[in-house]
Formats: C-alpha cells, sequence, structure tokens
C-alpha cells in the first residue's frame, strides 16, 4: 500500500506572504494550489505549478468559496449552480499554468468552508463533481471518506480519494474535532503516529480514546508556519522509515 | 474576401446587466467574452459560451485588466510579467466553459485600457502573446492592426487578424479619434458606410475628410445599448446586402 | 400618526447601473443607501446622498456583506467581531459624503442576507448595535420588528424603527413569505392596499387569510424596476390621499 | 524645533500580515494607517487605530488606489473626480474607527503610486484636497515638499507637512531615486545620518556627493521587516540623543 501526502500551497496573495512553498513541495507528493478565489493570484498559481513540476509533485485545484477576506473559512450559502460556475473557472484558470509549466491538474480538492458545506451537503457536492466532469480531463476528487462528497464522486463516476488529517483530532464519529475544542490540534509527535496508524491500518485513536476508521491513501499536511513544515517533515521521514511508499494517489 | 464581425459580450457581472447578449449573438460571428477581470462572472461566461455555441459564434478571450470599478477603462501601469499570468489566467477559466459548451477558446482580444496600452507597448504586448504561446492551443490574435500588438504576434508566429470599428471616426494617422472629440462616434448610416468602405476596399474616410488604410478582416460593433444593437443590425444586413460573406475569420 | 417610506438605493456599481434613483427619491422619505460592500461606489454614494439632501430625504447606512457577486443575498457565516467592524467602517464611509452634502447618517439597515441573519440571531444584532453606538451620533436601527434585532436596539438604548413591506405577503406568523413561494409577490393594487393596512391600524392579512400585527413605522418601497417605481409612486399617492402624513420618522 | 516620524501601518489583510505595527508604534509619532484599499481591512485598522491611540500615536488616512493585488503600487489612470470620491470614502470609513478609538483622523498621506502621481500631477493633488475640505475636519497633508500636493494644499489653505525619506537616497534634483537604481536603498547607518541631517538643517547628500535641500518636519521609516523595525528604531536613539524633540507634526 502506499500514501499520497498532500498540503494546501500557493496561498500568498500580491505582496503577502503564507507558508513555505517551497519547503512543502519537498515534503509532498500533492499540492492543492489555490486559484485566486479565498488566496492565490495568477503569479503565485504560475510559481508554484512550475515547482511543484520542477519537484515531481501533483497538481491539484484547490477551489474555494470568492472570499479572500475571509481566506475561505467562512460557510457561504452559494447555489450549487454557481458553485459548479466558480468550480469549473478555477479547474480551467489553474490548468492553463499547469499546463505551462508541463504537466495539468489532476485533481480537486474543495477548500475550507467549502470543504465542510459539500461534505454535508449533496447538491453542492454534485455540483463540484458536474464541474469536473465537464472540464472534460480525468480528473480525481480529494476529501473526506464517506460524506457527500465521496457518494457525489462514486455516482458521477469519479475517481475519488479519501483524505486523513495528521495533527487533527478525531472525534468517536470519525469526524475532524472542530479546531476550538481543546486537544482538538494534535503536537508533532502525536501527528506523526496519527499519520503512522492511518498508513498503516486505517485507524486512528480519537479525543475520548476510542479508535475510529480513517480510510485515507492521502494525509493533509500544513505549511503555513515554520513549525508546521518541520512537523511535516517529521511525517514524511516517518513514513519512509516505516517502509510506507510515500507517493502521489494512482 | 470574408468579413468578420466582432462585439465585446458577457459584461453583466452578479445582478447586474449590460447589454443585450442574445441579441447581439444573431447579429455577429465572433463573440469577445470577459473573463470576469474587468466585467464578467463564472455564471456569465458560462452563459454566453452555450448561447455562442448555440448559434455558431466563434469564443474569443476578451481579456482586461483586474479592475472591476473601472470596467478595464483605466489604464494600469502593469508590469509584463503580470499581465502574461493574468493573460493566461483569464484564457484558462473562459475555456472551460468554452469546453463544457463543446468549443474551445479560438482568440484572444485585449480589452480598453488594455487594447490601447498593448498596441503601443511592444513589452506589454510581448506578453500577451507570450500567454497564448502557453496555453498550447491554436489562438488568433485580434486587434488594431500595424501596432505592436500586430508586431508581436508576427514575431511569434501567432496568427493576426486586424479590426476595424464601423462606428468610430478615424483620425488623418488611421488610429481611432479619442471618444471626447466631437464627431468621434458616428450615426448609424455612417458607421453602415464605413464597414462597407472597410470591407470592400479597406479604406475609411478620416475626420478631416482624408482617405485612410483601416486594414481588417473583422469589424467591432456594440451592443451595449438598444439603439447599439439596432446599429449592428443594420450593418450586417449591409454587409448581407453587399454580398460580403459575413464569417468569422479563418 | 405619521409613515415613512424607505427605499434600498445607491445600488448600481461603476459602469452598472440599477434602478431609478433620482424617480425613487421623489417618493420616498428615508434612503438605505448602499456603502460599496455589497452594491454602490464612492461615486454613486455622494451623488446618492446629494440627490437626497437636495430632496429633502433622510440618508442611512445599508450595510451589507462584502459580497459585490452576490449582491449581499448570500447568507455568510461571519464573526460577530468583524460583522462589528464591516458596520463601522460603512457607516463612517458614507457619512463623509451625507457631510459633504450637508447632512449625517441618520439611520442604519441591514441589508439583504444580512438583514435576516442579524434579525435571528442576537450576537449579530448586537454587534450592528455596538458599530452604532461607537460611531458616535445619533443613529436610529431600521428593521424588523419583534426580532434579535428590535432587541438588541432596545438593551443598548438605541431608537428602534420596524420596518413593514407593501408589496410582499406576510405568512401566518407575521413574517415575510420567502420570495421563492407562489403568491409571496403582490401585484400594485395589493400593495397598496397593504401599506394602507400597516399605516392605519398596524395590521395585514396574511397568506392564508388571518390578520396579523406589522408593528412598522416605515414601509419599504422598492424601484429597482419602472414597475416598482411605479408602484411605489401609487402606494405614495395613496397614502397622500388617505391623509396620512408620510414623512420620515422622528 | 521638532521633528515628527510616520511610518506606513495596518497593511495587513485578512489572514496575511504585514509587518510589526504594535513595535513600530513604539517608534513613530504619526501612524499612516492603510483603509483597505491598497491594503488593510476593516478589523485592521479598528486594532491599528486602538493601538496608536493607547501608545499617543496620531492617526492619520493613508490613502491609495483601489488595488489589492499590486499593493497600490501600480499607477492608475484615475479620474480627478473619481479620486476625490475615493478619497473621502477612505477617510470617513478610518474616521469611524478612530472615534472609536478615542480620537479622529488628523492627518492625510497618499500611498504608493497615488503618491508619486499627485505630487506630478496638479489635478490630482486639487481632488484628494477636495476631499479633505470636504470631511470638515481640520485634516493636513503629509507629502514631499515642493510638489503639486503642497501646491494644492497651500492654495487651499489645508495645513502641508513636509516629508522626507532616512533610507532612501536622493538624486541631485532632491527628488528620491528610484528603487531600482543601485545605492538608492541605505543601509541603517547611513540611514541615520540622512535622518540626523534632515533634521538639523534640512539638507541631505544626493548620490553624486552634493548636498540637496529636504523640507522636512516628518520622517518615513519603515516596519515591513525586522531589519526595518530595528533600523526605525535605531533613527529614534539617535534622534533623541542629538536632543532633537521628536514629536507629532503641530
Amino acid at each position: 500500500m502506499t500514501l499520497d501526502l498532500n498540503s494546501d500551497l500557493g496561498e500568498g496573495f500580491g505582496d503577502y506572504a503564507m507558508g513555505d512553498d517551497a519547503a512543502m513541495l519537498d515534503v509532498v507528493t500533492s499540492a492543492n494550489i489555490a486559484c485566486a478565489f479565498h488566496a492565490g493570484d495568477p503569479a503565485i498559481m504560475r510559481r508554484t505549478c512550475a515547482l511543484a513540476v520542477e519537484k515531481g509533485v501533483r497538481i491539484g485545484a484547490h477551489v474555494g468559496h470568492r472570499d479572500l477576506s475571509g481566506f475561505g473559512r467562512r460557510a457561504i450559502a452559494i447555489a450549487p449552480a454557481d458553485l459548479r460556475d466558480e468550480t469549473l473557472y478555477q479547474i480551467g484558470s489553474l490548468d492553463g499554468f499547469a499546463r505551462a509549466a508541463g504537466d495539468r491538474v489532476r485533481y480537486v480538492k474543495p477548500h475550507g468552508a467549502l470543504y465542510h458545506q459539500a461534505a454535508a451537503d449533496r447538491a453542492l457536492a454534485d455540483a463540484i463533481v458536474a464541474a469536473m466532469r465537464e472540464f472534460g480531463a480525468e480528473l480525481a476528487l480529494l476529501g473526506p471518506a464517506a460524506t457527500e462528497l465521496e457518494r457525489a464522486a462514486l455516482a458521477a463516476g469519479i475517481p475519488f480519494v479519501g483524505e486523513g488529517f495528521a495533527d487533527r483530532a478525531y472525534t468517536p464519529e470519525g469526524l475532524l474535532a472542530p479546531r476550538g475544542l481543546p486537544g482538538s490540534v494534535l503536537g508533532a509527535e502525536a501527528a506523526v503516529a496519527q499519520a503512522l496508524s492511518i498508513a498503516r491500518v486505517g485507524k486512528a485513536t480519537s479525543m475520548d480514546g476510542a479508535t475510529v476508521e480513517v480510510s485515507a491513501t492521502s494525509i493533509c499536511v500544513h505549511g503555513d508556519t515554520p513549525a508546521a513544515v518541520e512537523m511535516a517533515r517529521r511525517i514524511r521521514a516517518a513514513l519512509d522509515e516505516s517502509g510506507t511508499p510515500v507517493r502521489a494517489f494512482a
């Protein structure tokens, strides 16, 4: 079994920096690249696509709400038809840069509030999947397993890749514990252990000590702070040492 | 000899309407579609591409400055590298909708202030052309002949299509007379005559009565008011009656 | 007893027009002016404030979500602290134009989705009221009576003005019937009758024929289409004929 | 004679940080606060105003082009009437936060490209000054002396405060050397020396070794990097040691 590591990249805007994309592209195998809706801009999209191709990292469209003020983290009551249009727009815009770098967009991952909205709302999940099909190229959908996103992908015949989190605690129901909750964000050691557990046995220990299933062939790591980059490196090293081949999902 | 008629379409935004796209798509053979920078949004891009394909009208990317407040009509001192990135972004975003409608983006026309800036500044013209080449599909560049835009296209081996205007007076130098100038905007009858003259002999009568060359295989008509739509219809009818085949440029 | 008529004005953006502000300012006594978040821009704010002062119409800040794409009609999960900041920003920006025209901002009315969110969520209602108090000048809050907006205003000692609708049907619970529902939007005659009934006895007939209380000293009329302007004129004329003094709330 | 130190602050946006505002507010006596056009947002405006008042620093509106992508550093061909409107809008929006913090906006400084455009173009300078007069409160204009900005202020009876730069080399004509030029950005030691020279004798040594007049009662220091903050601290310390009273301009 192989495991993919993905990270949210290209999240700067104009003169504003966010994270260390170059460092993260040495760690991960898939890059979720912002498309200038919740973050990113054309210059950053070009640079991030070029770096990803140079380092052999797969390019995905990180589609989000058109809400730079809120970094795409605020739920917006978007109509499914509008979401379909905004998703197609974002995939198309990123694909130009992927092609300029010698590759293509290979997958889509919803960002922030949209990630959670579409996981819970079939009409929104269907809208994302509809845009992916319209785009024409073969695209996979990356997101949380056993949600409306997975169901929408399966119904449409789109490949689905389940995603787990290394540094976030799970609830007894197998969902991500809300950020606000004490203990919801794991330290480096616990994150490494959780990544290994998800990779090997598809399970994590929830906040209350129970074992929960986490069906994931990709694990999300963050790079927005130097400590986050360091944690991502440790997770990658632990996976490499454990003999789990880390490579982009098929 | 055949003639193409082009128009700036898809220029609404959200709840804001602009022009009568459906009516104009019955008149023209090429649609310059805004890409959500100076005007337009994903929903309008989808709708306009679908209508264009339905009516057999060619789809072009109307790339402009990221300046919705100014409708792309204000010169912005953009760096060539940024312009290349913004152009590639806009072409890619529109191409998704063109493909969803069953076609592709076929050409690029710069909009508003960018049209004039790039006609006069080779570095900007080269930036647009570089983005077109990176995009990969075969694209033509539509713009004013004998300018830096034409020279940049020729140097890069990109097909160039010269554009004339029916309803705008020309200066003795063969340039568009500035809108502010008295007599710079023609009435319907004069516009029809000028379109026919450009189509037949590649010439127009300038403001001071001299004959100037207008090298154009496409003529731009406007549709932002009911009177403009009516004028466009009359120009199309006059061309049809004159026996000039009106069809999209090769 | 007197009645106020209010309308949402200054809703254009750049080259995009929306409604006939000049006509509506001859009909209403209070102008809810957009502040460049959900609609409007600095030039339109100046023009609308100047016209309002010229015609003796009171100026109010129509505060909305920062969502021009959605015209402020999409619910956004905004944090109360952010809403307080955005409200204060909008009031301040409009007040400059009100002062340039020789008046001040006199009241605040939330727009679109924010109107409904704040009516139902006390923390959001409190955020709007907190910004109004910080602004310093004496401002009234205009909105639906018997909601969190009214309760927040009362708790903070801010004058509250209840608002009714002429052309929208009420549910048996005295709430606005959702736009999608058949019969939810009234014709001119029914709207005139409902305005008179609210003005005289504070009651309307709900969709199911029951009588519901509508506590309103201001009635909202729309001006986004020629038919809407005509309806507003008829409502105003009917109120004038009925002997109800139509003037801005005290 | 006293000297003012000013800095561009509140330049973050949403989740994006820029500079160390708290550190700089311990160094400077005047804060040029961005108004959400070229940088900044309502939450950052509130926070920066509150910190400035807490530390006894004067609040100024740093008005810029509506161009977050370009950080206000790209010249835009804005019409003077539009600039007047955008300036009034920005001053008003910041004043709400200044008042919430217990103070008022005291001055205006144009930002980035607008700084240079208005220094050279009297119609733009007049537009800024016209907005300041309309705002009503007594505001000073901070900018480069002996330019159209100073002339416009004098003609309108607005107090003008000349500004010098510590860390930027001057040309023989007494203008700022363009950033691109080798030697145009000074190191800490040279910057301290230049600040002292401007403070004491109103002169600087230009790039070619000549002495040029710099008429400034305020010196601009930057805080966008840790090194910039450290340089600002050294300049402040050197001025304090030299016996030049550093305080906000009268």
